[in-house]
């Protein structure tokens, strides 16, 4: 058979990136079960009448059909999900009568959509998203804890600065209301379209689908240049004069997640308000947020989400919930293949075992087995070859040390760092690698403090 | 909408038991890495030429359709994954250039069949598979390195007693070509009915399909009842008075094997050679093994693997392997079903957090930070209802622990332990939960003992 050729928009990813991969998701994993977030996996596979709602995804939509024995193929009525949160609402609805509430759950698993790949968009991707669902209700300050709870776990992680960009769409919808935009619902679309249109088409749309006067249509835009990371956000909206008893609501709860994200922002990621943020999606109904990566405004949002007041109904209860998703396919692939983020090695073993020959092999198991005994992953050579083609072996894979066994009684065991050249006695009984060694770790070859993402901006 | 109903084939794991399900695949992982095995994902979807080859598996391909804006849908070209060893084969060959070999790797993803749900078989489940595949070679004792560690591997998991039955193809079709069988082929897949079959069922086969005589036919069936846990093998498969080079090599390597897991088998684990396992895929050329759970035999095997000359090869180059797989959802759906696997817990937080009232929040979150910062999950109490029952929400998690923060200055805080009762004074900064109560943990209701074993087979 041919050698096969790479599937377009199906990113794979070689042992050492795959390394990387592993690493960010149980740094993640572990920053959200830290805050009592329980993981689940849905099945991939949703009904078609709950994945296919008429908006624009429909399309992108990959259908399950069984290949039957005579070549033809039976419609399933399956679809793969394209995110995590329709199968998740679904797992709640099914299952909520053996869930407690409120619920908090994080899910690391790939969607498909089969749309055009490009850079951060694939056909296969994985998300990672964490949600608190509450039954009847939820009081907002699951708002405050989600977003923390996010920032804390994205801060752990070697990337690029990260900027959360935070607003609430009762504040847009009171100062809309307020304004006596006759559609508030159409302008918040209109507004929305502000990073792909000039401010004056914006006007235009907002005049022809919302009904706004020119008047109207300016403050909307003035209200959506306001971007700010502190307590000024208050004294910036009122100034521009609208009152209204939602978007005093709206705005109390932006500031308390400004406020609530304060002692967890830090060098690399950073939490603001931006008011321009809208998301197009219909079921948010407050906090809404969009998460930027520096450097790579190319990649458009990497992660995003919010509240809304029913993330699932059964027509007896509803599901109010928020929650954010991050793009771990969207920011890692893009990292890996410039090369910003690399595996240490492409091996779990730290120690090579040498093998003087054939017969020594139990010999050499006995060593290695002494070491994963004690947690050291090790492995022993693949053929007894000269020893300078075995330190070559280990090597190649980013194996950072070589053991030899002791070849005659009396003789004690050495054991080498090839980096260094340094080979020493040791123990395998008692010998342990540095701490840094013991696992593959994450190589960030392009810092990420401001300079050199001034730097990787200045390259585009 | 309409509460969702359980979709047939697809099991979903509640929370508590997907804390089992991510203990056993984190021990798994543990011991593959500490052998050296690295971990690597693929796509789900694969051209459907590699998948489909003809065989029976053919009609059960999930093939994907993008559904279009107009409701049509459009062939992709591609299918789901039925394994982890095609696309792992195709893995091989796409990225040769950048694997070094003998290449080592551990895959554990789900997989999709479209056959008719049973107990054990899905249409969705997750295989556990470990290979090691090389260049053009792959010396023996690569046999031996995988058979042990997917016996360590399994070893250290809470499972009923398993068995691995191993047995080797050049042992069979030498011992056939020594009896002058005239299709050796043939009457393997001949032997390979006699679990399905009766043995005077399997002797007509034989006569008619491989072209045996009733002697030969016989003797077939003598070399297929045997069953040894030693080197008593090497004498029984001598006494049936058969020479063939090729007997005599297979007959070696399964006696190697079963020497070479000698000190990895005990309690939970056993190897034996069982003659009659052939395995009916063709590409098996050596080594081959099936493994069965005790008191589940119902589920026919849950693992199973082999030798193969050639897992993969691109015309000009032939990548031979080795490999084990496990049904991680074929044993453990099941046996979270019948109660024997639970998780000691519904959410990760091992310490509740109580709320006094609604203003000291930030205090209970600092106390939970504290526990954080120290490895410890904490969840603070969603609402501050009246302390007891803020117990029984911790209790109905599973949390094993609530803390009251002081509620006065020179008060000191209390953690108390809701299963025993204990009310202790205790410091965020410096308590520690018992190491078992620190994670969810896997309670084994039905113990796996002999004993136990027998009885789960009596109750069937």
């Amino acid at each position: 058979m041919a050698r096969p050729t790479p599937l377009s928009g199906y990113p794979e990813l070689l042992p050492a990136a795959r390394a990387v991969e592993r690493e960010v998701i149980a740094s993640l994993s572990r920053t959200f079960e830290l805050h009592g977030f329980a993981n689940i996996e849905t099945r991939v596979a949703e009904p078609l009448d709950r994945l296919a709602k008429g908006g624009e995804i429909d399309k992108e939509i990959y259908v399950l059909r069984r290949l039957q024995a005579d070549d033809t193929a039976d419609d399933t009525g399956l679809g793969l999900h394209f995110d995590l949160t329709v199968p998740f609402a679904r797992y709640v609805l099914e299952h909520a009568g053996h869930l407690e509430f409120p619920f908090r759950r994080y899910q690391i698993q790939p969607c498909w959509r089969g749309e055009r790949p490009q850079e951060g968009r694939y056909r296969q991707f994985t998300q990672a998203d964490i949600d608190v669902v509450g039954k009847d209700e939820l009081p907002f300050h699951h708002d405050v804890e989600v977003m923390r709870v996010m920032v804390e776990a994205l801060g752990a992680l070697p990337l690029p600065r990260l900027s959360f960009q935070v607003n609430n769409r009762k504040l847009i919808q009171g100062f809309y209301r307020g304004l006596g935009i006759p559609d508030v619902t159409a302008a918040i679309r209109q507004i929305d379209k502000l990073d792909k249109l000039p401010e004056d088409a914006v006007v235009e749309l907002l005049a022809e689908h919302a009904g706004a006067s020119a008047e109207q249509a300016q403050r909307c835009l003035e209200l959506a240049t306001i971007r700010v990371a502190d307590h000024s956000l208050v004294d910036r909206v009122q100034a521009l004069g609208v009152t209204d008893d939602l978007l005093s609501r709206g705005l109390a709860e932006l500031a308390s997640v400004l406020d609530g994200c304060r002692d967890v922002v830090g060098e690399r990621v950073s939490v603001e308000a931006n008011l321009r943020i809208a998301r197009g999606l219909d079921y948010y109904t407050g906090t809404v947020v969009e998460i930027y990566m520096e450097g790579y405004e190319r990649l458009k949002a990497v992660g995003g989400g919010g509240r809304y007041d029913a993330l699932a109904e059964d027509g007896r209860t509803t599901y109010p919930g928020v929650g954010v998703s991050f793009g771990l396919s969207r920011t890692l692939v893009p990292l890996i293949s410039e090369g910003v983020l690399s595996g240490s090695r492409a091996v779990p073993s730290a120690v090579l075992v040498a093998l003087a020959d054939e017969q020594s092999r139990p010999a050499s198991e006995r060593v290695a087995d002494a070491l994963r005994a004690r947690g050291i992953a090790a492995e022993v050579a693949a053929s007894p070859q000269k020893y300078g083609r075995q330190i070559r072996y280990a090597e190649r894979r980013g194996i950072p040390f070589v053991w030899f066994p002791a070849s005659d009684p009396g003789v004690g065991d050495q054991v080498k760092d090839i980096r260094s050249g340094d080979q020493l006695d040791a123990d395998a009984a008692t010998w342990d690698p540095p701490a840094d060694d013991l696992r593959p770790g994450i190589v960030v070859t392009h810092a990420t403090d401001e300079t050199s993402s001034t730097d990787e901006r200045q390259r585009q």
